[in-house]
């Protein structure tokens, strides 16, 4: 399916009017960014770059496309005539996916023609802007359970082919599985989940469907013990599976009191070996709280595919250079009231001291990295193709092993729950 | 594309168990609703509708999917079998899309057996829970604006997928117009849009620019005047288009006392009839502020795709009957601590007095509705086949034509946009 539409219509109209005043040409630079962090978080994780670059692969405007935008006249012909022959022959460059960013951090460089650029804003944007807000709560969370696995089972909180993106990011970001099946088969990540209430409720009895489940998955199954009573269906539970059951999740309740009279009720019972998984609208707060009590697992929902409050990331999409007709660069930002951009092409890099991260150093220009700074922008296509080892279950892994070295070198400040600035500065030199 | 892996895990495994329990084939009743409206809303509107039938219809198992789940051994060889001829044969009914929801509202009721069902829970609650959501926050947005027009320009606010979804919704919800063209061509709503201000910053000087869109747009084509000095800008715009410049558009600053000075700007120039449109992160709340303002129309972004703080409707798919091994039907609800649902099919009412809204009425049972009593439930699927009158554009245009009327019943209260409780409570009898 073409991603060419997933597009605000001004894209195109801009490449119109730019194709007959000469300019579409004009080699540029556009940069994403975003201006801030969601309000009180000290920094942000780059996700959404491999399915960005997935995208773009597929950025085509085929027949269907064409005669739709012809008929509704949304361009003229010679417009659609260039749509017809788009595809990006530019390069590429961002944070490789799993970077920390920090207001400012330009997380992704598109150099190309005017037209070929500015037709990706509002694509890159609904990804990066997604993923990217996900990935940031993700990470909150991974903090605050503290070595604790976490799952993201927030599919039905979000639309049907965001959920697939939110499993992505929260993995990305640290969790540890999805409950959603298309993210397990189009990215790697490792699925879970084994029954709900409705089980329970369409046999006879809970034993009944304790039986049920335990006879096609096995004792090591999580079984779900709240539809009715939980003391009553924990006893049923290792009853009917032994003391060898794999787990009790608990989906409701005031947890942090809860968890602790299931865990004597399994350990009275014999199952010491018993894991409680909790999955009870959970945040990075009420996951923190229950630090002290023996939770095994938590399961993530709402909280973590709705950013935790930051929905979208507040990324923004700006040409920041172009040549003009002589052939020159042209640093180039817009002025308007609260939303000033700083122009110019950026080398970003990360100063380190003794290994932890002490500045956001972005440099106006094509500098090189001093000792003790870890440049940031990697390469991700040229001259239109894309580098695969972004792409894919690759992408995805190299994304989750990236994100663990880029946050280790944060200030332990960074990891505080509580509303803060971003853990370290942005300067522009 | 199909939708069947847009699925949680546990739906499948579910199936695998009850499949082997030989309970799977028990006849069901599932009921999509809300606990609660998102908090201090007066009212929601149903949104989503068209979009799950449209699913379903795809919702089908084919090799590669079926090789995947068995390969990672999500389930066992019989069900994957079973999978493999899955068509959805039962019967849907539902509120009809637009439709006014309160509390406990049933607005999608899927009768079928068992595994059938439970199969569509997690795709059913992502379109309902995010298209809802947009719906609720744009009807408010609707209401604030009093007449005034509003376009849906948050495609890069949220997931490339759901921004379409967000389209249709706002569309459906009042709003006039979007930004997002593949919503134009799948859901026919009308798309706009002439340039960022990329646009500016690509061309020499901003009159080049303006120039250049002129000259491909139009003198009626909306101009963006706030990339550097907005009083400049407006002159030079005028002096360009012509008095009969169609709009201008302003992105950034304090709205309320820039609009003024730009109408009165424009009229001294003479440009009595170019219309202001303003775009600056506006909400409900932000729009209303904005009634004593000469503005002419609104776009609205991240507020609307992102359901104003609400980014979930918080709607539950459950299990509320299925019959016994006698054939007899057992209603059924579960007693977890605050998420109690309740048992048994329901037959919904809007009760109504002079017209007016008073009390959303569920009787449980298939009674008959009264005098002054609106039937809320409309058939969708009967025996598997979808009613196409809800597919495609004829849904989208039915839907927001039936909010039109739902919404007019409402009592006058149901449009303050302070915190409230529900406009009119729900009744269970």
């Amino acid at each position: 399916m073409t991603s060419a539409l997933l597009t605000d219509r001004y894209e195109l109209t801009m490449v119109e009017a730019a194709l007959r005043a000469g300019t579409a040409h004009r080699d540029s630079v556009f940069e994403v960014f975003a201006r801030r962090l969601p309000e009180g978080r000290r920094y942000g994780i780059v996700a959404g770059t491999g399915r960005f670059l997935a995208e773009l692969s597929r950025f085509r405007f085929g027949d269907a496309e064409l005669a739709w935008l012809s008929d509704e006249r949304i361009v003229d012909a010679a417009t659609i005539d260039w749509l017809a022959d788009y595809r990006f022959s530019g390069d590429v460059s961002g944070y490789a996916e799993g970077e920390v960013y920090l207001p400012g951090s330009p997380l992704l460089v598109v150099e190309s023609s005017f037209a070929e650029g500015v037709l990706l804003e509002t694509l890159a944007l609904s990804v990066f802007n997604y993923d990217s807000a996900v990935a940031g709560a993700a990470a909150r969370m991974v903090s605050a359970a503290d070595g604790r696995p976490l799952a993201e089972m927030g599919s039905r909180r979000t639309g049907e082919r965001s959920a697939v993106a939110a499993a992505r990011a929260a993995y990305i970001a640290g969790f540890d599985a999805t409950s959603n099946l298309e993210a397990g088969r189009t990215w790697g990540v490792p699925t879970m989940g084994t029954a709900a209430h409705a089980f329970t409720l369409l046999h006879d009895s809970e034993e009944d469907a304790f039986r049920a489940q335990v006879a096609t998955l096995g004792p090591g199954t999580t079984l779900l013990v709240d539809t009715y009573d939980i003391p009553t269906a924990v006893r049923t539970a290792v009853e009917v599976a032994g003391t060898g059951l794999g787990a009790v999740r608990i989906d409701s309740g005031d947890l942090p009191s809860l968890v602790g009279q299931v865990r004597r009720q399994l350990d009275d019972l014999g199952a010491t070996g018993t894991r409680i998984t909790v999955t009870n609208d959970l945040d990075e707060y009420t996951i923190a709280a229950l630090r002290a009590a023996p939770v095994d697992s938590y399961g993530v929902g709402t909280s973590v595919v709705s950013g935790s409050g930051h929905p979208a990331a507040g990324m923004v999409f700006k040409l920041v250079a172009r040549r003009d007709d002589a052939g020159e660069w042209v640093s180039v930002a817009k002025k308007s009231a609260d939303k000033a951009s700083v122009g110019g092409r950026k080398a970003p890099v990360r100063v380190l001291s003794d290994g932890v991260a002490t500045t956001e150093l972005i440099r106006v220009g094509d500098e090189q990295a001093a000792e003790h700074e870890r440049p940031l922008l990697v390469p991700l296509v040229r001259g239109g193709g894309v580098d695969e080892r972004f792409l894919g279950h690759e992408g995805v892994a190299r994304a989750r092993a990236h994100r663990i070295e880029a946050v280790a070198e944060l200030p332990a400040g960074a990891f505080r729950l509580g509303r803060g600035e971003p853990v370290i500065p942005t300067v522009y030199r």
